[in-house]
């Protein structure tokens, strides 16, 4: 199934950027009338028909809206300390978004080696990992901040987790999500604000309603977080995690996390 | 930890290769009398010390042995077909030599693009991928074989799913393992032939005892396996899995897999 994506929604008409209309018109050879398959990026699947195949610019009718499309039963957002391989990065940012994953949160730790990280290529990778793995919304790329500034502004009612290497008594995501699972049974409130919300004041996809659990989950740089990153959560609340007995690469346990919350869904 | 290598073992003395001898001694600057880690690539990590620093083949006397290094308690093999992109199956081995398996079994399907892998680089690859992850056994690359052989060959006594997108029920993974977990508990026998010794007559790593539950998992190629593998499948008693809802790659459906056997033990 081939699928395009456009932010330029005008009520029952959309446009197709020029990259998306070349790939349309030129290389698919699509023609006024075909139908074409279009995410929103915010959760919907739009089933149109073109109307201008224009390479530069083409135009589609909106026949019907298919929501919540390639949705999952949680909003996530994976807060991980770019790693000094930005490939990697990038590797574990497709791979999350085939998994499932609502937000991504490039966080510098006190030891991370990599200090910038430029997001344009993560965003443009994230869209068309959702494209081709079926799913309408396409996760929100943060601007990269401190794993501070990130720990201070997390809110208070979600659940966050924080993976380190420090001793101490840590929790499996497992447990934590079980005790997900027994407050939405028990009608607990799941009315959580999403992190895009208090990190952007904007929400990407619609069909994240706060009605489904709010998890972060916080993985530090290679040398780990500073002591004083890993205090600061755990007072602010922060679950300390652990991902079980193997060494894992940043990236490697960054995936692994975010598969155990898909698991657990 | 800096690790080595090597499966020159003799009683109480060992020999790196050309290359480990070469890291350890030009590159490390290790000299005779240093103490040094090694692996026997079997499970074992050997505590040694270093005898004769030369850079073509050092040598050193073993001071100590620790059995079941970076162990798990399962023994997985994961059988996948190869994808287009080798670049994408490399990756997932050396992410799952991370977080834990056994045996690498390249299958070729009767829809695989890809028909051919030379198995050299992968071998490389999972060696360093264990030394880096601390483990002290390095996962077992097979050399390819079809599905069908794959199936017809694996021992009855192992617990084997196959990963499809064909309609009809399936179990989650979570599911065969609760039911392995039952089997143990209950003192079940989990004396099974390990798929390795199956396929070469030989098991690599003697820490992976035929005590543990002998795991294998088949990951189809892009375009599923026929019809005909997956009833073969059926009828030899595979069960049958879904991995969730996300559509997802060769590679990152066999890297969930394996992280999904991994978070179940």
């Amino acid at each position: 199934m081939e699928i395009f994506y456009s932010n330029d929604i005008d009520g029952g008409l959309l446009r197709l950027d020029a990259e998306e209309s070349a790939h349309c018109v030129r290389v698919l050879r699509h023609r006024e009338g075909d139908a074409i398959n279009v995410i929103d990026g915010r959760g919907t699947l739009l089933r149109c028909t073109l109307t201008d195949a224009d390479p530069k610019g083409a135009t589609a009718r909106i026949d019907s809206r298919e929501p919540g499309f390639g949705a999952h039963p949680y909003r996530l957002t994976m807060a991980v300390c770019p790693t000094k391989n930005i490939d990697r990065y990038e590797w574990f940012a497709e791979k999350a978004t085939e998994i499932g994953v609502d937000v991504l949160a490039p966080v510098i730790g006190e030891r991370s080696e990599r200090k910038v990280l430029k997001t344009e290529r993560l965003e443009r990778l994230v869209k068309s990992a959702a494209k081709q793995s079926l799913k309408g919304a396409v996760p929100e790329v943060l601007q990269p901040q401190s794993v501070r500034d990130f720990i201070l502004a997390a809110p208070d009612g979600a659940v966050k987790m924080i993976c380190y290497c420090f001793e101490g008594p840590k929790h499996t995501v497992a447990d934590v999500l079980h005790g997900i699972r027994r407050e939405a049974s028990s009608g607990g409130t799941l009315q959580l604000p999403p992190f895009s919300q208090v990190f952007r004041g904007q929400l990407q996809s619609p069909t994240a309603a706060s009605s489904v659990p709010e998890i972060c989950i916080l993985i530090g740089p290679e040398g780990d977080f500073s002591p004083e990153e890993a205090d600061l959560a755990l007072s602010r609340g922060w679950a300390p995690v652990t991902l079980g007995a193997s060494r894992l690469r940043t990236e490697t346990a960054a995936l692994v996390a975010a598969t155990m919350v898909y698991a657990g869904f």
